[in-house]
């Protein structure tokens, strides 16, 4: 059923119906009347809100629906490297049902749509990927599934990397990732050329990693930034991280951030509270788009994580200071629209003729359900009712 | 009742029952038999942990259990302390019903003894103390709580509060509070004079937030320590926030730890993630008891904050990027018995002859309740349930 009338559900302060048609918003107002054979919903005055993005996670990595993994990696991200490679070598994890175990978490919570990055390496080939694209397919209706073909293992320092790469995006990945050019592949230029190179052959968009601090950081970011402007790739071009931004003295960063709004180039944010970041303030005053996502979630790489975007956005809010309820909202928008525009979902709001991926909230207004991760009544996929209360309908 | 056998618990990796006799735990072990009159409980397995504690929040300021406070407050200190002021003067705000509120939910959540800061000021005089002791009263049977009298405007910035806390301790505060001798007093020599003297008259710990940063701290710190050593308080002061010990040099840090260390000066941690903070890694290496607490929860301050201190410690853990099992570990043991040892709660912990404050919850280990803050199934206060998945008893 996507033909449904939600009833009585607050936008802002406003109590307001939602007509849903076909699993798309028709109209948003007050007093609609149900059309013949439309389901209804009261919505019990909650706050109505958009469906939650998930702007960047690993579903092919989560342990999530399996019993507690023991963590006793080290420290380097090369150790976590190579311990994920032989644990999933040696356990035979399998992406495509721990992807769909994480993404229906997601769904519950109220999140329609993910962008996920998933393994291609020169051991597992495309195993990972194929599994998360079954999961992909299996629940299109109700989560919309977006794949980035990531070489978590480094593209150039593995030989025949950037060969399952082409593979991958020939085979339906939608976005291409990229990690860490310097620090991993040790060649920035030539990574990023064949990397970049891939993705204008393919014509899609990228998503790249960028770990690597301060200067070094600041470095690579500029030599993604002189290929985006090459290629024309405005707008389809995504730097996760970007932990280099939060390391550098504020007039390298305003002219960083200058060179990003230009090029329509947005940043991703898991807002760690360990490492430096860039400034969501910042960015929303030089125009860059600055998006949230969790990164893994209880996989091998770390125990924390959690499907609930508004715990995410919580932690994006602890992370850059904001308390007022104005601010906070900025938090919200970064799982919720500016996540959308970054990661070109489309269709998306609560407006008339997008999608209807709707969650109602158990909270007088964004802040509240933000700072205090309201907990979800009802969660609508494309018109259809697919949680309550947190369980699955 | 006060007598009761939990069954069917584990104790790490064991399953275990608890027999709690006159609301202490008298034994922990295999299959231990009921005794006559007692109370029975099966504890189905779950994982057993001692009762939670909140080693730092501020009862008498939250809204928990009113409608949401919409934040609306300047980014200064000072806008946020004279914001409070006026807001609690215009609204009537209650300390004793919205602390009765809050501490209510931390108990459902799991702690058990709670130290609380409470403003004392020129304005209310001791109006906000007089309603958390009357809490502090009527909960008695269920939650402890430990009362600082805090000087949240000032010390001698505002003359007339040195008197107020000499009272507040005369009528039964628990724990003497100071607040920023240098940034807010403007005289830290002489405020912590006037600091220390009351507290050695009164026979009472003290309990100083100090916020300020890097240098200037340090050498406040230096002061507190100075005096410490002076009236030989050892055990008996806590530095809040200190702030300062994550933005000085290493060499700087190593010395006052050291000097924290042989004075056995413990140090609270709220872990925030927008600010420099000690390194809970060099705190144990150091040999400084390191505990954790919330800071305002739900107030004019912060929209922020929860009474489950696995959440507390999650954030501790994420701040310290604690990510193996064992190091995760540590972050519990903030919001336990690092907690219990520095404000002095007797009798804690999961052995016999400890008040029975149990704690059951849906997990696996530590690490597992922790990084996924686990669902409280049963909380015990001195051998009483008190809640149950969530709800009160």
């Amino acid at each position: 059923m996507t033909d449904l009338l939600l009833k009585n559900v607050r936008a802002g302060r406003d109590p307001v119906d939602v007509l849903v048609r076909g699993g798309r918003i028709r109209k948003i107002g007050p007093a609609l009347e149900a059309e013949p054979g439309m389901a209804l919903e009261d919505g019990g005055g909650a706050l109505l809100l958009p469906g939650l993005i998930e702007g960047h996670t690993h579903l092919d990595k989560t342990t999530w629906g399996s019993p507690w993994y023991v963590n006793q990696v080290g420290p380097a991200l090369t150790d976590r490297i190579h311990n994920e490679r032989q644990w999933r070598a040696s356990t035979g994890h399998d992406a495509a049902s721990h992807a769909r175990a994480l993404a229906l978490a997601f769904l519950r919570e109220g999140a329609t749509r993910i962008r996920t990055h998933v393994d291609v390496d020169t051991d597992a080939g495309l195993r990972h990927l194929d599994g998360v694209h079954a999961t992909r397919q299996e629940l299109a209706d109700r989560v919309e599934i977006q794949t980035v073909a990531f070489p978590q293992s480094g593209l150039l320092v593995r030989p025949g990397t950037a060969e399952l790469l082409d593979r991958a995006l020939a085979n339906g990945a939608d976005v291409l990732g990229g990690l860490d050019p310097s620090a991993i592949d040790r060649d920035p230029a030539r990574s990023l050329d064949v990397l970049f190179g891939l993705a204008d052959k393919h014509g899609k968009p990228v998503d790249i990693h960028l770990h690597e601090p301060g200067e070094l950081g600041a470095f690579t970011l500029e030599l993604i930034l002189d290929r985006t402007q090459a290629l024309g790739m405005n707008g389809k071009v995504v730097i996760s991280h970007a932990f280099c931004l939060g390391g550098v003295d504020a007039k390298r960063l305003e002219g960083l951030l200058g060179r990003l709004a230009a090029l329509d180039v947005a940043l991703l944010t898991t807002a760690p509270p360990s490492r430096p970041v860039p400034s969501l303030r910042a960015c929303r005053e030089a125009g860059v788009t600055l998006f949230g996502g969790n990164d893994g979630i209880r996989d091998t790489w770390t125990p924390y994580g959690s499907p609930d975007m508004l715990a995410r956005a919580m932690l994006i809010g602890l992370r850059n200071d904001l308390r007022r309820d104005d601010e906070v909202e900025w938090a919200f928008d970064c799982v919720t629209a500016a996540a959308a525009r970054a990661c070109g979902f489309a269709d998306y709001g609560l407006a008339p003729g997008a999608r209807a991926d709707l969650v109602l909230v158990d909270a007088s207004c964004v802040a509240e359900a933000v700072a205090q991760r309201a907990p979800r009544r009802l969660v609508v996929s494309r018109g259809a009712v697919v949680a309550r209360d947190g369980r699955g309908a």
